[in-house]
């Protein structure tokens, strides 16, 4: 990547280096890589799991480890009677991702980390477990007051959320393509979420802390909250015309375009992009929907060459397709992006230093102090 | 502050500009400032909720609206029904740093902030009231099952915290150290708890989310944690003899002595330092104690002149003088700093760029990759 003194100029630590990582290349100009291996090799051949171990342990498990691991994730499933009646307090309307950041706290005070770290592997694999537990439970619940179990014969993440949320078995085409987006939102290096991770875990403090943390910033529609968004934007359009000339009036208007953009990929594009098209392509049963993100992604090629959709754009027709409701599209990114935060989180620890910047002052002068009668 | 190539290649973002900001001097040379007003005037003559509100609106309030903001203040205490159920579901023994996480998670769930946040600033008022009323209410229910209730004569959240926590009415005196300690921890630039809450406000999340996140940085030992961990060293020593000893061993042994040291401050030290130790002396009722912290003051003044007492230092002592039990110490700060958070979310907002910096890849290069069952 070329960190020109003009990005860094912009703000936002636009292409200011933070600290080192062996976790993922982004944009080093090699593709997209967790632990150098290519995430087109990874969506195809693997299981999430496989990876989610990839990246807690920088290796890929061999069949027995993998097999372990899963059977480590399933019996992390379970909610705790304290977390159910937390959930049950949470009513309808609310935004999955505060539940999401709530659940993730209070795990931190009900089955705390040890102040050493030394069962932070297993905190991981609570939380790949839990997660996905979390956000089904608390649906069905508030959806008709069911409370659901834990048992399954799904026995990975793809599986068992698809089945849990809509509590009957999935398509077993809907769970590879669950498992392929799983995969490309697992890890991307420094951004905001992970970040966020990072300076949590730079002051000591808990992986819980941290991750709840990381929540907090996915939440946004700059980050994880573009995957909906971008959904939004898809969705307001009746037909390819309408989305033609809709996009190019928000163009012109200097709207965002949600699901298109990113901090590090330039013209060259998010490689994630045409993994997850081709997804959105084979699950489409609405072919208008489909064809509307076609020409949205035209425009967009058109006029902004430089603004090349992301990762989010065709992961929220997908997701649609599957007949996930929009709101939970940025939850389906924690399930995943857990992975990638824990792997940051480890990485940090392991050769910590505080994160603390400095600003630069614009405020007023030194001012003399006036009582409050005085005022 | 002069920032020497050499500390930026320490990492942690150790001076490096990460933006502007209007808020907070420090580090610049003009002491420690907010909004152009010194800590030390403030400190003297100022309620807490006079500087929580400057950091709200950016001046200091007259009369009448310090009496308005107090009394919406003062509305805000109470705790929902489902809030007291999910704090009555939090077991003896969790700290209550993620206690108060959890709790400011869920009211992004109950009492979610508007997707425009035109209502951001009765949701910092909302924070400023229920915080104390969250970790008094936990902490009288798990110490003796008491549910308390959130009425009060005492009309500041100095007296208010006070009073909920040891469900008595607290000594005048106490009542202005807190105000005092309270003003000193409101607010300082980008540390790692602000720079965390402008992060996750940089995505375009929720106040409550980013507040959270906050949360989960302030918790660690080298952030706020420091003034738990600085009373921990303090209380271990039995007398003076002892402390000069054990400080000269740790020192030797290179172990970190808590409550010591700044990322921003150098040998002229931290300002709030000065402030609060006058405090400490004052209400000092333990004089063995004091004397225990004076001693490891001046070794490691003579040992380690870079590294001055910080502000953690002596509000150790401080709270531990008012009866405060130490798990609290950092609750306080949240109390407290969640007044600069919002002032930073609000400035992040009002000029906002997704902040997301880049790292340098040290990991493998591209690996080919070998499917499961040859692994
Ligand atoms: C991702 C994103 C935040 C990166 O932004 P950034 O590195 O901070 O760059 P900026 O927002 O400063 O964008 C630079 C210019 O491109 C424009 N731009 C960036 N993304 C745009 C988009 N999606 N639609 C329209 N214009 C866009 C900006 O308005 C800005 O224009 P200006 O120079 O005229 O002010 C940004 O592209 C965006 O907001 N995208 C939409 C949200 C999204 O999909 N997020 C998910 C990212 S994986
Ligand atoms: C605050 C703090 C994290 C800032 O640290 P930083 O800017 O990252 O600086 P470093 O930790 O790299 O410290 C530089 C050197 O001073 C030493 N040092 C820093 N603080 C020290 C302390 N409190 N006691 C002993 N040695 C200390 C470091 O060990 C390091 O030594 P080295 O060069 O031999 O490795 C650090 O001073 C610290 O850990 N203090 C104790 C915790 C604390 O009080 N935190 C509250 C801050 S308000």
């Amino acid at each position: 990547m070329s960190i020109s003194e003009a990005t860094k100029k912009q703000g936002g630590l636009a292409g200011v280096v933070a600290g080192e990582s062996a976790i993922c290349t982004c944009g080093t100009g090699n593709g997209l890589n967790y632990y150098g291996y290519a995430i087109e090799d990874l969506a195809e051949h693997c299981e999430f799991e496989e990876v989610a171990y990839l990246l807690q342990y920088a290796k890929l498990p061999n069949a027995n480890e993998l097999k372990e691991y899963k059977s480590k994730i399933i019996a992390s499933r379970p909610l705790s009677v304290e977390l159910k009646a937390m959930l049950k307090l949470i009513p309808k309307g609310v935004h999955p991702m505060n539940v999401c950041q709530s659940a993730v706290a209070l795990l931190g005070t009900l089955e705390a980390e040890k102040d050493d770290f030394s069962d932070q592997d297993e905190k991981i694999i609570r939380l790949l477990g839990v997660l996905p537990s979390v956000i089904c439970f608390w649906h069905n619940y508030i959806n008709g007051g069911k409370e659901i179990d834990f048992e399954s014969k799904e026995d990975t993440i793809a599986g068992y959320f698809l089945e849990k949320l809509h509590q009957k078995t999935p398509p077993a085409e809907f769970v590879k393509a669950m498992h392929c987006s799983l995969i490309l939102y697992a890890e991307h290096e420094f951004n905001a979420s992970t970040f966020t991770a990072r300076i949590c875990a730079s002051t000591k403090s808990d992986i819980f802390s941290a991750v709840a943390g990381a929540i907090g910033a996915l939440r946004g529609p700059l980050h994880g909250g573009a995957n909906e968004a971008a959904f939004g934007l898809i969705s307001s359009f009746d037909n390819v015309e309408d989305a033609i000339a809709g996009v190019n009036d928000k163009l012109a208007n200097k709207e965002l375009l949600m699901g298109f953009g990113h901090r590090v990929y330039g013209l060259g594009g998010d490689p994630r992009n045409a993994v997850i098209k081709k997804w959105s392509k084979a699950l489409s049963n609405d072919h208008k929907l489909f064809a509307i993100s076609e020409a949205i992604e035209n425009v967009m090629k058109e006029k902004r060459p430089s603004l090349p959709p992301n990762a989010d754009f065709y992961s929220a027709s997908a997701y649609h397709f599957m007949g996930i409701p929009t709101e939970y599209f940025t939850p389906i990114f924690i399930m995943s992006r857990v992975s990638g935060w824990c792997a940051h989180i480890k990485e940090q620890r392991a050769n910590n230093k505080l994160i603390r910047p400095s600003s630069n002052y614009i405020g007023p002068e030194p001012m003399k102090f006036i009582q409050i009668h005085q005022r």
